[in-house]
């Protein structure tokens, strides 16, 4: 096991073993904290808790009005509750010293932003107001700004935006500008208030600094932070003269942007009495959940995939050249590792396609997968698209939906669910493609999350890819990589590369292609390509039955106001 | 109630009140039997028994291996079954004195077919041709032979057969010829053995009776025997030149048609055995379930579209004009009642598809459907293709499949569900519109069948036709049909229009549309067509799955017969 190389004294003093970092990751339903020895990247102790608010996409907490379709929310405070608790608890089963741990960092769910006043207090923990949806922080699956991000695209097209092309041409809705100006647009008042509009991976840190920062690899991949730069007032302006000083008042900071792995700030003494850590060990600055895992897989140098495969599936690249790639979500010089460009794709739903099917038919993932595992490729006469959560690559529209093709009456929910799997392989396939075919190249595939436990779907990976699928060991390689972000803040190693290779453990080649299945799985692969080229163009049938279903939803919410009005 | 008007005095002799008809209908699971007053149409008592062996459609009773996919067979002493316990039992339910009956007519699923000796007996069970799957009776959704009449519609277009636009352009897969055929090139040695090529709902008759009759309906309908004859010799050859005689050898009868009602013999005494009825007694021509229903569900006159709803849909309608509609199954002069032209079209699965559903997430009918009865119209944001069974009509291509398309991560198995009701709601209205576009007007649609009850899936239908929905008193339709077809073959009625009005039964407008469901309906059925004329094209993406399916499933079980072999 690679995890397990002996200990190397790259750094001077303390024999490295006496030493530990902890890696915290914020998920999207759950916080998890875990100690980690820096001589070796053994994971020593390590605690969940689910955060008690979940995604607050019904109503708001102590509320009953309905939040409107695609809302997605969170609460501050489930994330503290992860410091106060899971922290001490990951310390505890570690039974390491807290006084021999060197240092913090974290990593979170992206682009999760919140509005909050000059010194970070959240604006749905203001009084007045906790009943404005608007104040509370938009959880990266938030998905009401779709009609921002499009005006977004089509401005920056029209006015031929330098940054737009870094981004594959479009802005995802899930993103600070379209989030921010859903806010300005649809309730001013709130926007007004906002004083710093701040990713929940900067927040963090700063509740565990006391001072604010700013990471680079959020403002890049999330904040259209480019060449040094943010949008223009002028491009801002023509969105809304209101909008045009959104970056100037609300995002920049005089420090600029923090290196992924440098140390921001020494942990706070409000934070040291929340998570029984010392008092002023070094702070890494914010991470991204996917993005931080690279190093924890080992898959820092260009042409190792890696994909963060849980419920959605967040795929991390790096380049040793700056290329333009359209449909994908970003790239960023310095966003998964200084000195590479970061690229980054991703999926909007994977895991929870999955669970969405195993929930629908009451039937375990388990069962599901084991009952249709022996199945010739295309036994099931089955194509299906898996945008049940929009689409992230290479579409990047939240507002088309899944489909299943070639349903029978002798179809058995395990065909279906094998097909949801495949869909999603298709899906990853349709990225590697776009990569390529902009010049990043992809050798091989590492997968990280807990998808990695299903060998099956790996298999599929790798038959539907026609690439190696690597594992990175780390059954929570998230944390691990923030851990490893820890270590290098803290002075251990001399940078996040050399610190991946001694903490970071990929099992190399777990899974390779299968000739005869690859090739069956390219036909339907090109049967998959045709429907997500003709039912993924924009004003096409999934586009207009969205505007049905929203247009019938907010009629029907309308008339049952109007009688409790009565 | 219609149904239960004060007794007529049309016949002689015996006070009506003092006879009894029985109705017979075999359904695809089941067969039912009716004891039924001829004076006024009252159901006196009914039994019910399930087939011992279903549909067979995996392997052979007595068998292991596995039949080819799309195949769906019979076994004939089920089919005897019904006469031997269920007429006994609906006897004794009734409390009818035997010696009262008059008369018994059946009804059968269609096209339903077999092969048999030139006495009856059916090759399935000659000795050393029980293992022949071949030999044994092919059920209507029998759906292997698609490739034969696809040759039959090429061959027929190609020559200009003058009975080709009859069948709307299109023989079905699921009729006599493509049938037979399948069997002369796939089992020739069975072909040979074959003397006559009968309708169950013939063949049953003949176990009545012991004498051999052919019914307009059938004949007309699956038969391709339209103006006095049967496809010619030359046609036939030109598919095979061992097919040229097929009508002469294995169809013809020197009686010709028997027309609907007419009495084709007395009971048999072996068959007056099995049912305790008297010897002698009227038995009429065979009929079909579908057809056989419209006078229960007094539905004969021109412009009423009466559906029976059950695991599938069969549609029958009187017109006063011959008339060729593209897509329809078929119109027969006398098809329904003598004296009109009667029109046939379908939908392959109906309620196949709710129970598929049903099962694959593991919820009752009861529980989907009221669970989103009360949601907008539309506001489940999905769009179903309704062709897990294939397409009936128009398309008249059982190697289409279903769709489901709008799916997202927040879609309900209920929403699911009410897509489906609402996609057969749709595929009706396709339909509909083919035979108003053909010159045959429907000015209200009559429901029958066990679906009559869903009154949620009722309004749907009533909102997407935008016309009156009536229904059908009887909850044994098909078996009082049959019972009303044996009072005219007992002389009891002058004709089955006449015995209609006295013995039939329905609730006129039970539903209305409503404006303004009606309008969203329209909005969402314009998504359905579009679908609909893009998949259901020959060639498309369903098409192509298929092959895939087949291919994918014959070269598995290629390898494991091989596997067995070593």
């Amino acid at each position: 096991m690679e995890g397990l190389l002996p200990p190397m004294s790259v750094t001077a003093n303390t024999p490295p073993s006496d030493r530990y970092v902890v890696g915290v990751d914020y998920g999207t339903l759950s916080g998890r904290a875990v100690v980690v020895r820096v001589s070796d990247g053994r994971e020593l102790g390590s605690a969940v808790i689910d955060y008690r608010h979940a995604v607050i996409d019904r109503h708001l907490p102590g509320g009953t009005a309905a939040l409107p379709p695609d809302w997605a929310l969170q609460h501050p405070e489930d994330w503290r509750d992860v410091l106060r608790r899971a922290v001490p608890a990951a310390l505890a089963a570690s039974e390491v010293d807290p006084a021999d741990v060197i240092g913090i960092a974290t990593d979170f769910t992206a682009c999760t932003v919140l509005p909050t006043l000059a010194d970070g207090t959240p604006l749905c923990e203001v009084d007045g107001l906790a009943a404005q949806p608007h104040a509370w922080p938009k959880l990266w699956k938030h998905h009401a700004a779709q009609g921002q991000a499009d005006r977004i695209n089509a401005l920056a097209a029209a006015r031929g935006e330098k940054w737009a092309p870094r981004y594959g041409g479009k802005q995802s809705s899930e993103w600070e500008f379209a989030k921010a100006l859903q806010v300005l647009e649809e309730a001013p008042e709130v926007y007004e208030r906002c004083e710093r509009w701040i990713e929940a991976a900067d927040w963090i840190v700063w509740e565990l600094t006391g001072a604010e920062s700013r990471n680079a690899c959020t403002a890049g991949y999330k904040g259209i932070h480019q060449d040094g730069a943010y949008p223009s007032p002028e491009f801002l302006a023509e969105l809304d003269p209101r909008f045009a000083d959104f970056p100037a008042t609300r995002l920049e900071h005089p420090d600029g942007l923090a290196a992924l792995g440098s140390r921001v700030g020494g942990l706070s003494e409000r934070a040291a009495a929340w998570t029984g850590l010392p008092a002023g060990i070094a702070v890494a600055a914010g991470n991204v959940d996917a993005h931080v895992t690279a190093p924890a897989a080992r898959a820092v140098e260009p042409g190792k995939l890696l994909a963060i495969m849980g419920t959605s599936t967040c795929h991390v690249l790096n380049g040793t050249l700056l290329a333009d790639v359209p449909g994908i979500c970003g790239v960023v010089d310095g966003g998964i590792t200084a000195g590479s460009f970061g690229y980054e794709a991703g999926q909007s739903a994977v895991g929870d396609i999955f669970a969405w099917w195993s929930g629908l038919t009451r039937r375990a993932h388990e069962e599901l997968t084991a009952a249709c595992a022996d199945q010739p490729v295309g036994g099931h006469g089955l194509i299906a698209l898996d945008w049940m959560g929009g689409n992230r690559s290479i579409l990047v529209d939240h507002d088309l939906s899944g489909m299943i093709v070639g349903l029978t009456l002798a179809t058995r929910p395990e065909e279906v669910y094998r097909a949801l799997l495949e869909a999603t392989a298709f899906g990853t396939r349709v990225i590697v493609e776009a990569f390529e075919a902009g010049g990043v190249p992809v050798e091989e595939f590492v997968v990280a999350g807990g998808l990695k436990r299903n060998s099956f779907l790996m298999q599929v990976y790798a038959d539907v890819l026609r690439r190696p699928v690597s594992v990175a060991v780390s059954e929570q390689a998230p944390a691990l990589g923030s851990a490893i972000h820890a270590a290098v803040a803290a002075g251990a190693y001399p940078d996040v590369p050399t610190a991946a290779e001694v903490m970071g453990a990929v099992e190399r080649a777990a899974y390779v292609p299968d000739a005869a299945r690859a090739d069956a799985y390219d036909v339907l692969y090109a049967e998959y390509r045709a429907l997500h080229d003709v039912f993924g163009q924009s004003g096409g049938a999934l586009h207009r039955l969205r505007k049905i279903r929203n247009a019938a939803l907010a009629a029907a919410q309308q008339d049952s106001e109007k009688d409790q009005d009565q």
